[in-house]
């Protein structure tokens, strides 16, 4: 049987039993990759939970957009789900801003054109959640 | 054509086009309610991201729970992933305690019995996401 408990934290922990793959983590020990895809200016993603973890349904990354920068102007077929950790900016989804702050909702469906632009001084940063195995 | 734009924020806005239903609001504007399942004490959640916004594959909810509180010990076929917004808890999986804090993130795989119990002295908020419609 093969364990594969993930945890990060500081407690002595015994192993999971029936060989679970439950995940507890500092979401700062995940790895932070630079976005790389073109218009993304300033933007970092960490994979929180993706398939890597037998998270097949759905896909959780946490963003980081410095102060002036934004993601790509962007249309895909699936929807997003994003919650904002921290840090302000505007929402461009289809020619229209929706200016956010900390603690928003965003919900957009598929095949919409969007973009995230940070307009704060700090870094703007968010969970956005995506269908399946991710784009 | 039905516009269905939900906007919580200060800013004055132009409808969205193709009746998109792009949602944008602050999480503390959206109704909390009681958790009355059998076994939670003090729990409130508040329903962020669900079907009655057009979001079919699955939904994000926000829980929070008193100092001393805790979810039902439960269990169901269903995955969770869950990010910890404040606070400092247990996450009880299958008997084993994995304790965490804020920005935690928890991917936990259907079928696994669990609960989580705020050990802290503030409230614990954290995000949590089902698969499909939820439970």
């Amino acid at each position: 049987m093969r364990f594969t408990v993930s945890y990060s934290g500081e407690a002595t922990l015994g192993i999971g039993v029936r060989g679970m793959k439950v995940k507890v983590t500092r979401s700062s020990d995940i790895a932070k990759k630079p976005v790389e895809m073109e218009g993304a200016e300033g933007v970092e993603i960490r994979w929180l939970i993706s398939k890597d973890d037998g998270a097949g349904n759905f896909a959780m990354r946490m963003f980081e957009v410095r102060p002036g920068g934004c993601t790509p102007l962007h249309r895909h077929p699936h929807e997003h789900e994003v919650f904002v950790l921290a840090g302000e900016g505007v929402f461009v989804c289809e020619g229209q801003e929706y200016p956010f702050g900390g603690e928003y909702v965003i919900f957009v469906p598929g095949g919409e054109e969007q973009q995230f632009r940070n307009t704060g001084e700090g870094t703007l940063r968010f969970l956005c959640l995506i269908p399946g195995s991710g784009v």
